[in-house]
């Protein structure tokens, strides 16, 4: 395999997610053929190579490469960072790191393979914290909310630089030309917010990005920004509390439908338009959350990933290598270097 | 009228709200006969008193109190403290402070409530910033969340006592015996959450609360627990979020729906049923949030309050004060007080 814009080589962690090689090696084998994507299968060598063998690999650039260990979802990242260093995640960035792989995709323990990520790849120049990024459902076009839970305590310069980087996934995954750019606040206002997102709102102020100001929890769904920065921790809440009432408003039309002839096609129709909206919420849509921040690309999946989300995950994987997301980062960061510089010391001193 | 547990006198602000007497005058006026409430109804004594003539108020304890000033949704709070000392909200305030009355409700600008009422009645013990407490719907029974956007930037002493209050505010609003009190956090697991959660955690597991640990997003709506803890800001982002969501998903089911004759039919009943949710979501319902920590009863209503609306917030001031809630604060506040004091340093310090 050698290195082409054209032809991306994606290292997939093959024991990852609560399947394994039965779902991961599909998942990814179906998409690279679809989208010419090379494939480094990472995992045991015997269990990949003998669910590879089900599989019409015609056309295919795959090689399997061999892992003796896995980190499982309870191990901790920094015990997995030590005495797992030859995990199926570990080995994936250790290909992307050498240069034999241009992004890698896992859904195994998150907080592993966002450790051992950083650890073996490093940083883009002018990033203190890779974030996650994930793409939100709207009543119009999808949004790009950052960060969705790998920083639950950020500082204001932290919250600058994810909006550079998920500027760039809205940019590339979503082909937005000119993306705006909201903080989550508690008011529209300028003025509004926690300490943490009025000093934001001052850096994006000044920045390149095309900043609109403060959007509320109102307008989430609603579509009128394309990128909502925040931190880590608020993040998490929104994104998991929209599953919540999505699962829970599905069930109370149920129980409350679920009742006579026209209740019964009421239901199937109320729930069939409900599952389309809840669909886009799901993990499996977009197949997961890129890694911001990193020397290559890396895409964080879900446990439960099935056979479609592992393919959608290798895909965004390949989207994001052809785009050159990782080049456009650096320019994006680059840009808002010397303003971020000089903004640094006063930030931190807080 | 005399002070007696069993006849609650609240002050109504009678100017408030987008409607000001015409909708809050017969929204008292009727909850008050219905509940026996008298009442001191505050603003314009002629505009007042013409509409409360339109009203038959046989049985009723009534008395207009006259403000020559009205504080405006575009008042600054502290602007309105100083150069408003006659507004009908700084008035109410005053007839509490004076034990002329038991509480005060008010539709008017919030900011303005906040700061006059806290100016004036002064905080309870042991409660170093007051709080808005807001009635969550579920899949079964109704939460309060605690703060719901009073305090942007908190330390966790504050949420401490945002629990304690928000715990009186389930056993007396909402009958609980015995709330279930949690944190709402980024994972369910003791040690999630942002510095101030986990900080948070301690305090709470060591107080004389029920409490069950962290919930994450996805539980808001499951019912599961009574009380919801968090700061302002991610409280704000919370309900605004739920209140877009339900708009967004019923905006989608009529889309989605009108299209056939069934689909006329399914439309019809699957936003009956989302109606019943989101009218759960709806100030109206609860008419208010009671604001926490005060030496009185204060009820902050939505500006575009109805009728409806106006009387289940008189009506909630008037269960607060039957069921004692001032004195169950303290109460709760005392029992943990030797504690919260004994922490009160190194919470400050960080």
């Amino acid at each position: 395999m050698n290195p082409s814009p054209n032809r991306p080589r994606i290292a997939v962690d093959a024991m990852g997610g609560d399947f394994g090689p039965h779902v991961v090696v599909p998942g990814a084998v179906q998409m690279a053929k679809a989208k010419q994507y090379d494939l480094l299968l990472v995992g045991d060598e015997a269990r990949v190579a003998a669910e590879l063998n089900k599989h019409d690999t015609r056309g295919l650039e795959v090689r399997v490469v061999h892992a003796s260990q896995v980190a499982e979802m309870h191990d901790k990242p920094s015990e997995a960072l030590r005495r797992k260093k030859d995990s199926s995640i570990q080995v994936c960035c250790n290909l992307v790191r050498a240069g034999e792989a241009d992004g890698l995709i896992s859904a195994g323990n998150t907080g592993v393979v966002l450790a051992c990520s950083l650890f073996t790849l490093g940083r883009l120049e002018g990033v203190d914290r890779p974030a996650l990024a994930t793409i939100l459902p709207t009543e119009r076009t999808p949004c790009v909310l950052t960060d969705a839970g790998a920083n639950v305590d950020c500082k204001p310069l932290n919250l600058l630089q994810f909006a550079i980087m998920a500027d760039v996934m809205a940019r590339t995954l979503l082909r937005y030309p000119d993306p705006k750019v909201a903080l989550l606040s508690n008011g529209e206002e300028e003025g509004k917010g926690n300490q943490l997102v009025k000093e934001s709102f001052e850096l994006l102020k000044q920045s390149s990005l095309s900043f609109v100001g403060n959007v509320e929890g109102r307008d989430l769904f609603s579509g009128d920004v394309d990128v909502v920065i925040c931190d880590g921790f608020v993040g998490n809440v929104v994104i998991k509390q929209a599953e919540g009432l999505a699962s829970s408003l599905g069930r109370l039309l149920k129980g409350e439908l679920r009742r006579g002839f026209f209740a019964k096609i009421g239901t199937t129709l109320a729930l069939s338009a409900l599952k389309r909206f809840s669909r886009l919420m799901d993990y499996a849509e977009y197949g997961g959350a890129p890694l911001l921040g990193l020397k290559g690309i890396v895409i964080v999946s879900h446990g439960a990933s099935n056979i479609k989300a592992i393919g959608n995950a290798v895909d965004m994987a390949g989207v994001l290598i052809r785009r050159d997301a990782t080049r456009l980062m650096r320019e994006g960061l680059a840009a808002n270097k010397d303003f971020a510089h000089f903004v640094k010391r006063p930030a931190q001193a807080d």
